[in-house]
């Protein structure tokens, strides 16, 4: 197994700004390729202490995979340091200083000498082209001393790194390992991380390829689920059985097979169904919204919104009666039901989602984390009691997720006995 | 300065499974004892390996605080490696077994012969109680070849180190370290990472005490500004000395000195001035007002807002006239200026907020990244036309961002014209 470590560079990450969510999202994904990741280090933007952990890096792990310290200011030196650790100069790289200037240039500004100096390289180098920045990354591969050593450097965004890993880092590994290694994530709503353990204990104890592990966040839980073999076929064959090994078991709990996000699969079943959407949402303040129009193409079922964060918008905008919020509150059964009722006719789409709900601070003896979600459809209005506990941020997230994918199970059911667009099976 | 390092043990960091916020929570409360945070290394629960770090860490820092690993199974071993270490034995500590005793009976558990292997603590060891779970966490105080080397050991569930670290951690730190260090934390927006280092080069290299360190994410820069002295009181005023010298440099580009996000610092503008906002979103899709209310106590002056997906709902619900989205489209200063006042009067707020442009994928010719940010205010509707590059998900982040930005400097402009509420120096 090749042996790789994390090296990541930033005060940043020494003084608690951050989190390594690098590391974190590396180490999720490496596995996969059959490499195995053995220590995460991190050290400040401190030439003689980079040096030091690049040094036990290198002596007990074959890849270093370094992150951050790309930047363009004085504090970024890990190409510098490891460049004169393997005894290479930095020599300028025409293609990298030419995406620099088109970076800048679509931006309507102009690059500083401090920008230039990210076109630098090490000579030898094989450059990982950086489509979200300007520092690009590299791999260097030693020789002599260091023969067998790979280091690879990566910047330190998550939004850059992220995609270098992926398309570069990855390709490397499998490259690299002998084996034909696959994977799928398998996305659950609506059920904890506990119970779906429970569910498929006998699957994930019982069976070494493929494997199952789970990971919960946000309300929905992930199954990833691995295999390897000779050839990518088998190891998907042999993935594809895990996956439907999942649905059998689970139902229509699984929203994707694709890892997508509940947005993407909603999105995605409304598209094949021609059908629009609008929501009305209270204490999520814009989110259902946003996540729905965070998927591209999204412009093509969804026409808009309203936020009605107070009794004036529900009523002056949204149309809720009066009495309605008089007699039941805003936070109500009825409120929810007729902001989707209004917001549906206001828009003019075919399905709407609305919520309401206390995401606290608590203001006197308002329950926190009482939630009402609410999807019209089809003629009909369905709303749901929900009983959310956690940080405000945490209930207004949850709120969205479980309000998006009751939305999916609405429209997968009414589809089903239209006998129209997706099947159920088909969905999950 | 106490060099520390932190040293967490578990698997699940090294499969990607969690992110290392211990690490980030221990990282950011320590330096206000005064001791710094050096290196962060993270490994599996394999003794040998840990055993080798242990060894590096106690070589180059004077304090090793090590997470996880204190649990009841198997794979629990940082205890039993470093007691080894530190050739000290295991003895079982009748105050930790009772506890655990206690916490079992609590919830109508027996305790297993595992649980009770937490009870055993390191000979000598100081005991740190744990509250919220059945590990305790110890402290050893080196001797004969480790003189002057101290380990923490703290367990990995951040809901059992947060409490047992502020407690009794940072009390042990205060009391060793003589000095006071305090950070402050300046954000920036409308500004560049590089930019902001090139017009505060001249204070970033001319001084020790503070010291500069810049951060750039999301649009946006933090500077942190660190001081050491003998108390509270001079490094506070080393602090602000700097915080002052930059404010000076940046002027109005600076929105915070109290790291907080742009949506915070809007809020509390507009509370100050009891100035109440709503959000008319094309790209975005209700990101400015997710944000908005993400901010707890948002509600008294963010009244709701629209998202307006389509001409459709820009004609309809907000008024904006046929012919202008005929003449000049729906990306335009036009469209845009009439987004602003249509929400204004919809929703009946004193400000409002108004956003469109092109987030890409390309549809056609469309100039991916040119948004148009309106802000209604005081009588005038201001326009201003943006160029950002990236991903579709990064234009709607900085269109959000410096949307709520923009806002901030009109309202800060309008009051200061007035006379009213905030200073812009008190503000900035």
């Amino acid at each position: 197994m090749i042996r790789t470590e994390i090296l990541s560079v930033g005060t940043e990450l020494l003084m608690g700004q951050i989190a390594n969510t690098d590391a974190q999202y590396i180490s999720a994904r490496l596995p996969e390729t059959g490499a195995g990741v053995f220590f995460h280090t991190v050290v400040g933007d401190n030439p003689s202490r980079l040096r030091e952990c690049l040094d036990i890096a290198l002596g007990r792990s074959d890849v270093v995979i370094t992150t951050g310290g790309l930047g363009p200011t004085q504090d970024d030196l890990t190409k510098q340091v490891i460049a004169d650790h393997f005894g290479l100069k930095l020599i300028d790289d025409a293609g990298s200083r030419r995406r620099i200037e088109e970076f800048f240039k679509r931006r309507g500004q102009i690059p500083t000498d401090n920008n230039y100096r990210q076109s630098l390289i090490p000579e030898g180098a094989r450059i990982i082209p950086n489509e979200n920045g300007t520092a690009p990354g590299c791999m260097i591969f030693g020789t002599g001393a260091f023969s067998g050593k790979t280091v690879i450097m990566l910047p330190g965004p998550p939004k850059e790194l992220k995609p270098m890993f992926d398309r570069y880092v990855m390709e490397y590994f499998a490259g690299r390992s002998g084996m034909a290694l696959k994977s799928r994530f398998v996305r659950i709503c609506g059920t904890g991380e506990s119970a779906v353990e429970t569910k498929l204990m006998a699957l994930i104890d019982g069976q070494t390829n493929p494997t199952f592990a789970t990971y919960a966040k946000d309300g929905l839980v992930t199954v990833r689920v691995t295999a390897g073999a000779k050839d990518e076929k088998e190891a998907d064959e042999l993935v594809e059985s895990g996956v439907n090994q999942i649905i059998n078991i689970l139902g229509d709990d699984v929203y994707s097979v694709d890892n997508e996000e509940p947005e993407e699969a909603l999105i995605r079943l409304l598209k094949a169904n021609s059908l629009t959407v609008s929501a009305a949402e209270s204490l999520t303040g814009g989110m259902i919204s946003s996540k729905l129009t965070s998927v591209p193409g999204a412009s093509s079922v969804f026409m808009g919104g309203v936020v009605s964060y107070t009794d004036a918008v529900k009523h002056g905008v949204l149309g809720v009666k009066q009495e309605t919020l008089t007699k039941f509150t805003a936070v109500s059964s009825e409120t929810c039901r007729e902001m989707a009722d209004g917001v549906k006719r206001l828009i003019g789409t075919d399905i709407s989602i609305a919520v309401t709900g206390y995401a606290g601070p608590a203001v006197a003896d308002e329950p926190v984390g009482l939630v009402f979600i609410g999807v019209a459809a089809g003629g009909l209005t369905y709303v749901k009691e929900c009983h959310f506990s956690g940080s405000r941020d945490r209930i207004r997230t949850l709120t969205a997720v479980n309000a998006i994918d009751f939305t999916r199970r609405i429209v997968n059911e009414l589809t089903a006995a239209l006998g129209c667009g997706e099947s159920e099976g088909d969905n999950a």
